[in-house]
């Protein structure tokens, strides 16, 4: 949880987290400082102090939002600065690293750099950062980093705002359903009112609607038929009509509206009808589902639910990713995975990361799949978790799991 | 222009680039290869060849779809040089990194690195890739790198892209102008149908609906009314009611939907009727805008451009940066940016950048505007050029730019 912060920071001897802000949404900036709309700028927290902002001018009154102490620019005389370096962005940069390293009295030490932003731009920075200040060292993180480790476990206040988006997204998946349900059908396709083919991009335009009724926003859907349902992250082809007997994966993981916390299903789909090779895979695919929930305990090793899955899929003739690391197709992919401001966090749930354990506030994808490209096949069951103060695991997903979509005609 | 990029690789001294996927767009890899919606991967693109895809096999037909060679993990052997480093992700991917550099037969020199995306994470790779391959020189770049080089002049087909994005969002401005003025007015305040008020969160959801129903997709857009439009980057307040003559300035910046081109453009509107204050200092920076499309010329330097209207204004008495490089009243920022699939490109206009000129293929912003927060007045006006071939400086930006929004009732 985030009250870990600071003990985190001591046991890996950080002085100081800087985030730094970008256009783009960054879960590290909205984990230290909460939800705020700033341009550029950057979250310092010396370790034990609150954090603080550092803006442009323009973005102060957004940066103010935050509750938290704000400084412009200014504030560390960064365009005086910016002149004596002859409007040389990078060197002013520099500069004003400098002062704010000074004014928060951190004279050496490690600090940790962290947001979303320019690759390139980060790299070049940091070079002259190491260059300038080599009493500092300014270091990224691998593996588990410390806002990996705190967001492992999410407070009830977190908790909160990822069932109401998990409600929502629930709720258009709903939606959803019903929307492509009132169809009629001609020649095995689905047909709208006008006559012409229901295409996913159809749909998906309706549940990107859908979702902003709800404050929620898509960040890249999966809504693929038939062989692309055989290719777990094909995403799926706007100009395709949707076709009965069909499996269609439908993968929802929107987030609150501007950047926030996700919710993650998956719903697979065969309108009108399943053939009887789908529906025996689908079984056995929520077969898999009902034994990785079984497997689940408080304190085990999340790989051990994974392998439960894989000995199951391989029992059944189906190649999986440790039977053969280089497969595409049978169980191609993780059970799961850790969920809140990312979409993918920690914990991991795959054969290949044992280093992890089910803890109270867990929040996690359950996820197994069976997929068949050269049959045309993909089927993926996902619902979200949370783990209990008492340590059970609770579903986030409540909507139903019917392989068969009716429709009118079918 | 892309055709540009083996040219500027060789004047910097660049083997390849590398350009990383991340969840988030990433403009660098659609410039390189097109939009292509993989999660993960990356493009290598080795000096003077095609750029080629190495994604998780998972991603493998999304990346297909992009046209270009690809190849997955495992056609490096990712998943054995996991296994030989005991599933340890980071020291799979140096290894990894080492197997394309053999096989693109990069047997040393400088290898750029781009992308989008956590910063903790490209400068723990960074530094690993740096001590596992001595003889290659992983850098990143600061001020104009070869993307913002290449992007500086803009294709035909990159234009005719931007053309169709600048013609939906003024589609979009204009229906959000008819939206507002449909409304009815009680105590100087926007009132819907229900005679609750309209606020600035209900304008905006109708202004997510209206982008998406012309494949655009919101990047941040600023609704600021009043004392926060006063802030240039404020983004107004969602649970604010429309009140009769305040300014409200309206920055409308989308993108294609998925990511893309952008469209950027702004005006200030007061419903109802304007103060003659307001009126007054829209005139200006009305003023100002006219003057700012006089001063273009071919070949000249861009920060003249701003220079002039910083003359104009402080002639007026308004602080401007140039001025006073603390203000945060009068004009408080750039005359205006590159635009393309990133919002801000190069080049820029503004009096502290002085090595810009404008050039052929150019798409621009010039967006001139004064604030006074604390007498609750902002007042910005931006339409978006494009430099022709022949020079000339051609508006993208065809919606009105009538100050008072007429309504029932005011």
């Amino acid at each position: 949880m985030k009250s870990e912060l600071n003990q985190l920071m001591a046991e890996r001897g950080l002085e100081a987290v800087v985030v730094l802000a970008s256009h783009d949404y960054s879960a590290a900036l909205d984990y230290l400082v909460g939800s705020v709309h700033i341009t550029g700028g950057m979250a310092w927290k010396k370790r034990d102090d609150a954090p603080i902002l550092i803006v442009n001018g323009m973005e102060i009154e957004e940066a103010r939002a935050s509750g938290l102490t704000c400084y412009t620019y200014s504030d560390f005389n960064y365009y005086e600065l910016l002149a004596q370096n002859n409007n040389d962005f990078m060197k002013a940069s520099v500069a004003l690293w400098g002062v704010i390293l000074e004014r928060l009295n951190i004279a050496s030490g490690k600090i940790g750099i962290y947001g979303v932003g320019d690759h390139h731009y980060i790299l070049a920075l940091t070079d002259l950062l190491r260059e300038a200040y080599p009493h500092h060292q300014f270091v990224g993180e691998s593996g588990m980093t410390i806002f990996d480790q705190a967001a492992l476990t999410k407070s009830a206040d977190e908790l909160a705002r990822i069932q109401s988006v998990a409600a929502r997204t629930n709720a258009v998946m709903a939606m959803t359903w019903d929307f492509i349900s009132k169809h009629h059908v001609a020649d095995e396709t689905v047909m709208k009112a006008d006559n012409t083919p229901l295409t996913i991009g159809d749909v998906k335009r309706f549940v990107r609607r859908a979702l902003l009724d709800h404050d929620l926003e898509d960040t890249g859907m999966i809504f693929a038929q038939g062989r692309d349902a055989g290719f777990p992250h094909s995403r799926g082809q706007g100009d395709m009509p949707l076709k009965l007997g069909q499996t269609i994966v439908f993968d929802l993981f929107p987030r609150e509206l501007g950047g926030g916390y996700h919710h993650d299903m998956t719903r697979t789909w065969c309108i009108g009808y399943a053939t009887p090779e789908v529906k025996e895979l689908y079984q056995q695919v929520m077969t898999a589902f009902d034994m990785a929930i079984e497997a689940y305990g408080l304190g085990k090793s999340t790989h051990l639910m994974q392998e439960t899955v894989q000995d199951y899929f391989e029992e059944l003739g189906h190649p999986t990713l440790r039977s053969n690391p280089n497969t595409q197709q049978g169980y191609t992919h993780s059970l799961g995975h850790g969920m809140g401001l990312n979409i993918h966090e920690r914990p991991r749930i795959s054969h290949a990361s044992q280093e992890d354990t089910f803890m109270i506030g867990n929040v996690v994808t359950i996820e197994p799949g069976l997929y068949y490209p050269e049959k045309g096949i993909g089927i993926r069951v996902e619902d979200s978790f949370y783990v209990t103060e008492t340590g059970e695991l609770v579903s986030l997903t409540s909507f139903r799991k019917d392989l068969v979509l009716p429709i009118n005609g079918a």
